[in-house]
């Protein structure tokens, strides 16, 4: 396969409610996308997103937003996996460079949740006859995972708030970004009102709209387009048993474990190399596993990387350098495009005051449901 | 791109209800298809579906129908472009195979169309804001299609119902399928009640549940899985304007034009070679237009090639050789698996009283929306 890079990001800043709707949005964040890249069309376009089925009563966005960009001809095809649909898509951007069936592609995620109370769509990750009959939805099932960890490995109190504090402080160096929290405490945190306990409104990602996109074309022609290309070295998806029940160590998040280590494995690198992480910071207690999953804690000590600031930006391993889910905000299917676009600026060296110093190495990565798929990519400059 | 195959095929019977859930039939058609390619496991799987998330209130059906499968660990993604779903992950399993990223992918449709009413969530196919607000839906628009054609061209009463009576002979050689009626005559299809005039009942495909799924593979490692191996010559998308207000002319199916130019010249093959085509008949206006678009009729005459014969199975373009989804039925994401399934069959020389005589070379198209985006493939015997 050939070694693929993005030579364009474009973002629409993450917003509680914006006035346009997600055609609009796509389409800005495409035609921003392809502006960096200076180009007018590609040959087809991926796009991630979960919840317009319910929230705008609209399916085949791929194809509406190709033609809402002006881009009608170009294959368009939407490509999900739940609350990891955004990472989906650029799998399979990835995946059609790779493979040499097109030489440029754009690859969107686009979510727009104020159109109505997304609850209910995104319990649909779960087994709708066997979890969410029975009650579950994506916030119980969460606070379940948080109370078995708070149980099982005793952190001391407020030790996962420290993931919701970095997020926000990190989040004031990204012009995207939703929020700018400097003044957060691990206090304020953990005073915040409980959703679902012992989940706290600020362990959560907010609800909010968005769109990003990324520009994929050969490695080998990426400097026709950009002076900062950043390959994708490897992207890999994993799956879990699909019901919480019926894995027998959910702490466990085994298709992390197995995304990962293809991830790696396929980049040829170590995860000692890598320099920061875009994790999937949709619940604070998603971040401790995730980084354990990933190796670079043991089970049970991934909140020692945060009490200990060693995932802050000049840390052992930063996380959500520029907000993560957290802070720059979630909105759903758009989300692993900005965790992109994100890593991009950083491998260019463009973060200004959330550059993470000398960084040559990304991880980045989605979870479907409760981890019951689980997307990683590595990027590296070009 | 490496050339790839077919290697295994699986359907469950198509019916107006089944018993089993969504996530079930999937899977019983993932575990069919392994077995026929005899292997246990695969690299990834690759779903098409559209409704589930209305009608079984679910989302995340590739990572669900993976561990109903057995399969619990491996790539599972959804790909999707509204009523062609299922052909949308046919091409991602198609490049995933080609480009080198897998060595054995599965691709499953299924729908569980019985589980409710399912026209709202199909009418989602088209633009919410600026189509389905002004009342259109996908009957009203394929209505509309039809009464524009039947205005400017005239065909003589009843010819497209033609295309309805072929699809139901044709359905009895093929035990899957959901209608046989060998009675059907011109006649009763002009006589069955008007749903959305000028379309009839028996102008329309049917509302049914199903799933169908083939296994891929290099077309060099073929036989080691079947003695029949049927290759993936070539996968082409396209879209149009979206809104069929948009479009210029629109009885020209511009998408269908590009999409059979790329298939043909990506296969390296001419119109005048292929055997067969298994088209989209959603609505009877919709064979007629596909004929037209793909080159095998001029513009208002594709309707003569159901008058006069063309279409059965000895004619000189046989259509909806095992049933179409008029009469195999169209249980929507998992339709395009069930067309791949039967050009297999074909291709295999395995289709018995169905067999179209010395088929070689087969091409299948499926339609997403109103022909906003269509999806083309083309097969032949390995």
């Amino acid at each position: 396969m050939r070694r693929v890079s993005i030579v364009g990001i474009g973002q629409v800043p993450v917003k509680q409610r914006h006035e346009s709707g997600l055609r609009k949005l796509g389409a800005a964040a495409v035609r921003a996308a392809l502006a960096d890249a200076g180009i007018e069309t590609v040959d087809a376009l991926y796009a991630g997103n979960m919840l317009s089925d319910e929230l705008q009563g609209q399916k085949h966005v791929a194809s509406l937003i190709a033609d809402e960009a002006g881009l009608a001809g170009i294959e368009a095809l939407e490509v999900k996996a739940a609350t990891a649909s955004g990472a989906a898509a650029l799998r399979v951007g990835y995946l059609t460079v790779a493979g040499g069936a097109a030489e440029r592609v754009v690859v969107v995620g686009a979510e727009k949740m104020s159109d109505g109370a997304p609850t209910t769509a995104l319990a649909k990750s779960l087994d709708a006859h066997r979890e969410v009959r029975d009650g579950a939805t994506m916030l119980s099932h969460n606070a379940r995972l948080m109370q078995l960890y708070l149980e099982r490995y005793r952190p001391p109190a407020g030790a996962l708030a420290h993931f919701a504090v970095n997020a926000h402080h990190n989040a004031c160096a990204n012009p995207n970004a939703l929020y700018c929290n400097r003044g957060l405490t691990v206090e304020r945190v953990m005073a915040s009102r409980e959703i679902s306990p012992p989940l706290r409104l600020l362990d959560c990602a907010p609800i909010c709209d968005g769109a990003a996109a990324v520009i994929l074309a050969p490695a080998s022609e990426a400097r026709q387009y950009t002076t900062g290309p950043v390959d994708i070295l490897s992207s890999a998806v994993a799956t879990d048993r699909f019901r919480l029940a019926d894995r027998p160590e959910p702490l466990r998040l085994v298709a992390a474990e197995r995304s990962v280590a293809l991830a790696l494995a396929r980049a040829g690198v170590t995860a000692a190399e890598i320099d920061f992480f875009e994790l999937h910071d949709a619940f604070t207690i998603m971040s401790c596993l995730a980084l354990e999953a990933a190796g670079f804690a043991r089970p049970g000590e991934g909140w020692r990387l945060a009490v200990e600031g060693e995932i802050r930006r000049e840390g052992s391993i930063p996380i959500t350098t520029l907000g993560g889910l957290k802070a720059r905000g979630h909105p759903i299917g758009a989300s692993a495009l900005y965790q992109a676009c994100e890593a991009v600026i950083q491998l260019r060296d463009q973060a200004g005051p959330g550059q993470v110093p000398g960084a040559r190495l990304a991880m980045m990565q989605s979870v479907g449901g409760v981890a019951a798929t689980i997307i990683t990519h590595i990027l590296g400059r070009g």
